[in-house]
């Protein structure tokens, strides 16, 4: 028989991500130079539904911008609205849509993608880029502090299938990523507050003068300031964007050292029907860890203490009944099925230092969250 | 504002392509050795219909197969059959069914999805592996010339839409090929014909001498004869493989020098309802780009003659009544849109020398079009 043949390669991937303000004032040439190229290529844009609301002339400002740069670029019929949130993942049909338009305006692989909106939209429609004519250029608008720190800037895409979370998806770096910081002031609270659970989880894994940066924040954070949250957003995707790239990307070995509080958090957000948001889930998932590598003599009293004290200054919830269902504790198994073959669950030895283990005590987690039933009514006293 | 972030990262693939015999004999160890790792991984397969009826003891073979291995993986229930051909990508039917079993049978990115068949079904099952769990780890099967040559060896995959070919589809290296020559007995005339071309197109764009020996062994081709087939597929998947690694793997750019012929085939394939296959249909297709490349003075009368010499020893057609509708040469826009940006061709300057233009004479094209009329008429003079 003849001798096999060995494929190997390395594809190089790069893609900036900027910070801005005001992304479709006329004067702000950031997006045409972004898009700019030999030709004038078509772009395609979709909208979340909630920012299209909390910014009415979103819309007429986008197209008024086209106009404006119209040599350098080409708007593709009217944007595409959808709802925000889990709503746009959980089905297919947003995700449908976009191919839909992909095809009806002849969108090639030159042509941009561009999607505006929160984590999710983000999801759904990179998604719906990397896989029509094998990837389109996609470029990323995020609105929310999660986005625009975590998700929004990274390579993953996906819709959820079969009731589980990202059953479908692929990795795909954007073309490019643009946050603009003027998306932020008409959050509500709950998605102010949920993003920072992100910046929490880098700080707690990998750099304890981060953590203690955010403790001092933390009322100022708490009350809108926005010149801490901007560094706050900076510094979490600058982290983000670092582990992406010293590690591995496409995420192709079992490890996944920054889905610290992610296992539970996952289930929890299917349990409340994705009532609450991920970054609160992710808040409380990671309690429950940090609790548990308490109680495994791993972590300190006074840590323990500190991270469940900051999290209750910007208030966050530590608890929430649907944290008692059995049920809660499957996320393990679906967590493992999710990440392929070895169970690796991050846990905490100290503050700026994560460490991975490969199992967990069943019994030893039922006690950490009667911890957190605790923390919640009030009582942090570890 | 912020200065902006410039992410940038390689991610390395490999993977091997085997050439065997008799995969699912007992006494042959290479899928067992392929699919081992720490873990007692599940393996599902999809198996090719019509490979199915040419070898009716085909999965009880694999059924047993997996028990004498049982101690190294474990068969996730039945295999599913889909029909071959592009009837298997022309329906998003059967790469659901793939994602509904990966569902069902809990099937991690450490577990196998195995396709064997020809490159159609390859493809589609390609595209469910890829998407599953943003990526299941895939092993090929080809069991046609053309996709133990070409498709099957590449990073490509894909289903059909909107009327589109490969309209949906990503760049996802598999785990492992494994081309068995066995598969080859059992092809019907036409498709062992057909995977020949992709052998005639890297011999013509880049390998004089490999064209010489394809000259050579035209007969035995015609007449069947595996020994020369077996050192031309290896070849060509070489010469395949090389290309991927040393160019631009997944075609960012928008040079496709690769795609010779390959215009006027998608278009050809569509107007016969894929009654054409693949391969006759990029003959056809090189045959009139060699013909244009002629009447442009690139290439000499004298190699036009053998080009389509050895296309007829070979028993290929060069033309199809759908060659002289009009719609053909709305290929050319159709291919610039798939490919994007800008439209690139590749012709001749000579045998084993391929050339990039970014137009074609559509006057001209109508030409080559009658005169490959007249050499199916057997004229073959030039």
């Amino acid at each position: 028989m003849k001798k096999p043949i060995q494929q190997h390669f390395s594809v190089p991937f790069q893609y900036q991500v900027h910070f801005t303000r005001a992304i479709f004032d006329k004067n702000n040439p950031l997006f045409a130079h972004t898009v700019k190229s030999d030709l004038v290529p078509k772009v395609f844009f979709i909208i979340d539904q909630g920012v299209a609301e909390a910014h009415p002339n979103l819309i007429n400002q986008i197209e008024a911008y086209a106009e404006a740069y119209k040599h350098i670029f080409q708007l593709c019929g009217r944007s595409l609205i959808v709802p925000g949130g889990e709503q746009s993942k959980n089905t297919n049909r947003y995700f449908q849509q976009i191919l839909e338009a992909t095809h009806t305006f002849g969108i090639d692989r030159h042509s941009y993608v561009v999607a505006l909106g929160g984590g999710a939209v983000l999801d759904m429609a990179g998604f719906a880029s990397a896989v029509a004519h094998r990837g389109i250029r996609h470029i990323r608008i995020p609105t929310t502090v999660l986005s625009q720190n975590d998700s929004g800037v990274g390579v993953k895409n996906g819709i959820n299938s079969f009731g589980k979370k990202n059953f479908l998806g692929t990795f795909a770096p954007p073309f490019a990523v643009i946050n603009d910081v003027a998306f932020l002031t008409t959050l509500d609270d709950r998605d102010w507050r949920a993003g920072i659970s992100e910046a929490i989880k880098v700080a707690l894994i990998k750099d304890a003068s981060f953590f203690q940066w955010i403790e001092k924040q933390a009322s100022s954070l708490a009350s809108r300031q926005m010149e801490p949250m901007e560094t706050l957003i900076y510094r979490c995707a600058e982290m983000h964007l670092e582990h992406i790239a010293s590690g591995d990307p496409f995420e192709m070995g079992s490890s996944r050292p920054l889905d610290f509080g992610h296992w539970a958090a996952h289930k929890l957000e299917q349990l409340t029907a994705y009532q609450i948001r991920h970054g609160e889930a992710v808040t409380i998932g990671m309690a429950l860890d940090a609790t548990y590598s308490y109680l495994k003599n791993m972590l300190s009293a006074e840590e323990l203490h500190r991270i469940v004290q900051l999290m209750k200054t910007l208030g966050f919830d530590l608890y929430v009944p649907e944290l008692s269902n059995q049920e809660v504790l499957n996320g393990l198994d679906e967590f493992r099925e999710h990440l392929g073959g070895e169970l690796t669950i991050m846990l905490l030895n100290a503050i700026g230092q994560g460490v991975e283990v490969h199992e967990m005590d069943k019994h030893l987690l039922q006690e950490a969250i009667s911890k957190l039933k605790k923390f919640q009514e009030a009582d942090l006293k570890v």
